[in-house]
């Protein structure tokens, strides 16, 4: 879930950027000695649902880098054109081929390290008919004592399931933010 | 808050690009066809806080564009290398000079319609020596009958401090999610 982003040219007239702090600024940007664009690169959202069926979490094994053939939850990159919460519904859909309804925010994990925020929300599946798409190779439901846990394909995946099997058994759920080092 | 970015050229090689779907995509990007380099263009955070002293709230009157002599809560864009708190914090720091506690999240607000996701935290200050930068003409604290709410420089800070001040009224704070039109 890593892209390359870095900025050589400038995107609104090609010339090689330099890298400078701009005037009112206290940082170094890509600054484009033609047009004077200046490029800034901002953290990304990534956004999904911990799919709830009875006791049951639905899982993915990813059939694309990174982590090919570990589990994950449902999530990707936020669009342009959504919110929070369309997103993790698409996503949703996209990766499990799954239709569910939000339940709430419950994990908002930074991953401060690859420039990224994660969000997860709870979420009711309405069945049990999935139809995963292209990133994934398959898409089924877990109770908690399954849960391959040497097999999760990322640290705020794992953070957020087992904070939700915690809150279960407590009986209730918060949001949770955390710091994923 | 709104940067131009359209992308016209080639980040990696300058080259102009061309709009299409990437093969197991299912929206337009910027791809080079040079070098191949997918361009994706995602939303941006924005982060701030609600600080406050006692029964004030700090607001910051706005020394740039858009909003220029609105009233504002202390925010801007989250940064890569920090979390949406230590961001918020730096905000708070940068554009009201003012050290605060925070105290949890309280707003997160989608603009679809400017590709952005505003998150605010209740912050409480530390003491009231406002030191504000170059983008804030007067920091200064109000009384809810005195907020300026005519002058109020975006929707989400409006949203932001209506719900603050509903909250207190009921002696318990949430966060709240929603959408700005």
């Amino acid at each position: 879930m890593l892209h390359d982003r870095h900025i050589k040219h400038c995107r609104a007239c090609g010339t090689e950027v330099r890298y400078q702090v701009p005037a009112d600024d206290n940082r170094e940007r890509a600054v484009c000695p033609n047009c004077a664009t200046i490029h800034y690169l901002n953290p990304l959202n990534v956004v999904g649902t911990v799919p709830v069926w009875g006791e049951q979490v639905l899982l993915c094994k990813r059939a694309i880098e990174p982590r090919h053939g570990f589990w994950t939850l449902p999530a990707g990159f936020m669009e342009l054109g959504e919110t929070v919460a369309e997103g993790a519904l698409r996503e949703t859909d996209e990766e499990a081929g799954a239709q569910v309804e939000l339940e709430g925010l419950f994990t908002l994990l930074n991953v401060v390290r690859v420039g990224q925020v994660h969000f997860f929300y709870r979420a009711r599946l309405l069945d049990t008919a999935f139809d995963p798409g292209h990133e994934t190779l398959e898409a089924r439901l877990f109770h908690e004592h399954e849960v391959p846990w040497d097999e999760i394909a990322f640290r705020t995946v794992k953070e957020t399931l087992q904070r939700f099997f915690a809150d279960r058994r407590e009986g209730q759920f918060g949001l949770h933010c955390a710091d994923i080092g």
